[in-house]
């Protein structure tokens, strides 16, 4: 049982590590299981195809992310400076990973969004659930800091949807530009879509 | 020397539509030859790898974009309705797409900056210049903007990246949700980075 489950989490972070550098497509399950160092027979004992790896990839990192997430944005403190640690942590968390590896990675989901919400509809609607659920975490503060009348947004939902999305494409500009020193404005310009300034 | 040309064209047409749709490290030189209707002898006699394709279909797209962008950017008008044109431009293009094909296939440059800046170089250093020619396009018109007093911001240059930053984001979301709607609020987006309302 210890080992079964040992098998599974070496397929699952063997797959989280090939895709996050190299991206879901061009991916076998040959390679996968040699970087996980377990035979190609575990592989369909777990997953019954690479989309349900996907799938499980997606899930156990938006399990984390949102730990992450609800720990800086649901804390103490004033709204707008529990967003302001999102985005740090965001620095933080990207820096950390071009220090172990040499790049920038980047955001998971808005890699697999791009390479693939167009060829499976499962992923799609995960990855739809997930930005959802990080345009609700950041809605909800987004509301507490208009209660406040620290901002002066109309619409909480579009402007919370404008902060996630300026931050995918910062990350994406990141990624680009293998510097990290690109989320450095994402405090700001937060603060600019928000009406905080 | 038509019939060769053609051919060559053949290629990148098929190969531009075949990356977008499923992206660049799935496909083969033998598929996208097929798609083309051309020999594979064809492929290597104008391209010395898939690389090489893959950075004339980048060329290719920009060229015709950057003529599009300068189209809308440097032509008459009042500087931030020159942005706007921008977006709903964007948003056309878009709809254009999915009126097509069926779904929004977002900005071929995001999604190759995903999925390829962290496995070539050249490619990488290729999607750099166009992210930079795109930022000095829009940055011009926000320093043009700023001389009449119509924005306030002082970093021109990182206003003109989070302009483009909130461009992708929104882009992705829009293929993510395969919805042009999602593009609507770029203007507004854009107002308030700029500190224009």
């Amino acid at each position: 049982m210890g080992r079964t489950s040992d098998a599974k989490q070496k397929i699952l972070g063997a797959a989280r590590s090939l895709i996050e550098g190299r991206g879901y497509s061009a991916l076998g399950v040959a390679e996968i299981c040699k970087a996980a160092g377990v035979p190609k027979g575990s592989f369909y004992y777990f997953f019954e195809s690479k989309e349900s790896l996907a799938l499980a990839v997606v899930d156990e990192h938006w399990t984390a992310q949102r730990r992450d997430w609800a720990r800086v944005l649901e804390g103490d403190g004033e709204p707008l400076q529990r967003l302001r640690g999102l985005f740090e942590e965001t620095q933080a968390g990207q820096r950390a990973v071009q220090e172990g590896c040499g790049t920038v990675s980047g955001c998971l989901f808005g890699n697999l969004t791009l390479e693939l919400s167009n060829q499976t509809e499962a992923v799609r609607r995960r990855l739809q659930e997930i930005f959802d659920a990080q345009v609700d975490m950041v809605e909800t503060v987004v509301k507490e800091a208009r209660e406040r009348g620290d901002v002066a947004v109309v619409d909480t939902r579009e402007a919370a949807r404008a902060v996630v999305a300026q931050l995918e494409g910062q990350v994406m500009f990141a990624k680009l530009y293998n510097s990290t020193e690109r989320l450095t404005p994402l405090w700001n310009n937060c603060l600019a879509l928000l009406g905080a300034r």
